[in-house]
């Protein structure tokens, strides 16, 4: 135990004196360091794809699911995509020191905000190897210095991407402790580093709920939670036929995986007739098993009765929710009980319902007339996301870079005093 | 135990409950709010003050020092203060629902950001009466639902202030539960309601260091924190003789026990001569006791040499510690060792370390010749301040109502699908 809080403590001190070097880096260091990442990986790829075969080996003998097999593979297009991403964050400006709102006031001071590092942010993650590399980027270009912490499946794939790290970070001129990578897999590494609140600054858990409530107890550094994603779609009476169906089986159908799938479908009693029997036929065709209310259920008898449990699951599957309401208010009111405050969306040609949606409902993406899916940092134009917050706090929805940064007053005067 | 946590989980229910009926208040009923307390307190003086008269005495009694009996004295010049604040919060632009950066993507959806209410708020406070006010003022109009725990040498005035509340957001038309007042002075309540995470979404506590300490291991809730206020004025090379004195004087007299209160001043090498000797002059003059570095002890035999703790203390008195250093990076080295990261200062007519001074130094609040007195919600323009946060999430430096805020996206389609 002892040993492990050394580790962290020593990581965490390298990390914070990394950290106020990072925050004085050029735009021109913090970019050149992420395309010598890129280049790194691309002459690499040998041998980071050999990493990834034992990872996929030992992840195999161990009788992981095809699903998750399938989340640690590497492939020549999936290294690609990491290249293109880093690229795609170093291209973006960078949000450090950026001024805004410098106004006069009263008293003849000048007032504004300067966009800021956090400092350390430890990321712990699990299954996707391309992680490693996504939250080095996003770290590094805001400025923030970052101690990782991989998943022992892809243990190999994470240190053959950390080597292409560790090199491009010193070529470039930066502190070689901007970007750390934990080496060991023991479990009380996480708990040490969520309690490490004198050098980390945040941390970002990527994984499953079983990861965020074994670090939640223990955490004393503030944690960017990204929980459930319980989303709804909302088909209002004055909704478009055309629309309503696309949006709604593009929002569970796209990918049944992923935390913006719409998992419950709200349509108001007024348009059942003519909007369900169109989409539960579609749903139906795409072996979509569909679960409804009393009154869904008559619709067609393929549809289970839903029980309770069901308004508050995150599927992560091919199957849907279905409840026929009788009101906005009534759909607000299942959103307000059941989300998960991911993400929701109304189907609606309605000005005055519309606009009422988007302000009630409490969710960190409200949409109207779109599908669920486009909640993600890159369709936002974040040009990346290092999770989805469903906090309240600090940063919500899609945390891109500006998520990783704060701002600080500054006030610019000319010999002031104050009376 | 039991009843207190019942207590507070009661509160918290109506808060959230509440919260949700806030978040669709109008403006205009907010506003009312504010304007109804206002004047239920200007009808009320007799009470208020009577009841102060009793939380004074009782706090004579105890045998309270002079300084704290006087910030918990209302008298009438004191309520017209409140009554003028509550007025001008009322008049400030309403951030809920603003939307910004509503930009199309290359998908055909438009995304933006919409300030919302961060739900329900829990504000701790010690001895000063017009915190009630004031903090039911800010979170109303930010939408918010406060819970409100005051210090028990001020229970009589709270309660008198409390009930104009009460009467006043209700005759708005708002829900009753909106402003909230913990009724025991059991020391569990505040243990149990920084617990309450399902039911209050930030604690601002307001007093020393001890509530700080007492709240921090309990809490689950998320605290937005403010430290010492370890301010530092640095005179630069560079600097201004007449801006450099007159600054440091202000920055360390205007209020001695105030957080923004100048505690150490850095001076270079090079303009000891030029501006010492006369501002140690003033500072004797006005009764400061001065602690130097070896170097500035040789400048005058009043002069005590400061140890190691001088320059980890915030005085909050007349006393200030000076240390000379050979650069601006020394100087910036001191601040990053000692500073709470409060606010610092920096007084100089150089373009280039002026810029490096508030890019570098990493302080909610970074100033160019100003005194850090300005340290301040009124003086930068916030209408008002619950606290000054020397956090690093969420929110920096004084917490006005955008402080109280966050922003969630918004989606608009026209029927868009993701690919």
């Amino acid at each position: 135990m002892d040993s492990i809080k050394n580790l962290i403590t020593l990581l965490g001190e390298n990390a914070k004196n990394a950290a106020k070097t990072l925050r004085g880096a050029t735009t021109v260091a913090k970019n050149n360091a992420l395309i010598n990442i890129a280049n790194q990986i691309d002459q690499n790829r040998r041998s980071i794809l050999k990493a990834n075969k034992k990872d996929l080996a030992n992840s195999k003998n161990k009788g992981l699911n095809i699903a998750l097999l399938d989340r640690l593979m590497l492939d020549n297009i999936r290294i690609n995509n990491i290249i293109k991403s880093l690229n795609q964050i170093a291209n973006l400006p960078d949000p450090i020191g950026e001024i805004t709102d410098l106004k006069y006031q009263a008293s003849g001071i000048q007032v504004g905000k300067m966009r800021v590092s956090l400092g350390v942010i430890g990321v712990i993650y699990e299954s996707r190897p391309n992680v490693t590399i996504d939250a080095v980027a996003l770290c590094l270009k805001s400025g923030n210095s970052i101690i990782l912490r991989g998943g022992s499946e892809t243990v190999h794939s994470n240190h053959a991407l950390y080597t292409c790290v560790k090199q491009s970070i010193t070529q470039a001129g930066l502190n070689e402790n901007c970007a750390q990578l934990i080496n060991t897999q023991d479990r009380k590494a996480v708990i040490e580093l969520v309690k490490a609140s004198d050098y980390v600054d945040a941390i970002i858990p990527r994984g499953g709920k079983g990861l965020l409530k074994a670090i939640s107890n223990s955490a004393k550094v503030p944690i960017i939670k990204h929980l459930d994603g319980i989303c709804h779609t909302y088909i209002d009476k004055d909704a478009d036929t055309q629309k309503a169906i696309s949006i709604a089986f593009n929002a569970k159908t796209r990918r049944y995986g992923v935390c913006n799938a719409t998992e419950t479908l709200l349509v108001h009693s007024s348009v059942v007739g003519k909007i369900l029997p169109e989409l539960i036929a579609q749903y139906l065709a795409k072996g979509v098993e569909l679960r409804g209310c009393p009154e869904t259920v008559k619709l067609s008898n393929t549809i289970i009765l839903a029980t309770a449990e069901d308004w508050k699951t995150e599927y992560l599957d091919a199957i849907l929710s279905i409840r026929i309401v009788k009101s906005m208010s009534e759909a607000i009111k299942h959103i307000d009980k059941y989300s998960s405050n991911h993400t929701e969306s109304i189907v609606s040609e309605n000005y005055t319902r519309s606009r009422r949606f988007i302000t009630e409902v409490n969710s960190s993406s409200v949409m109207i007339n779109a599908s669920t899916s486009f909640a993600d940092g890159f369709e936002y134009g974040l040009g990346g996301e290092i999770g989805i917050s469903t906090d309240k706090l600090h940063v919500r929805g899609p945390v891109g870079l500006e998520g990783l940064t704060s701002q600080k007053f500054i006030v610019l005067g000319n010999g002031h005093i104050r009376q």
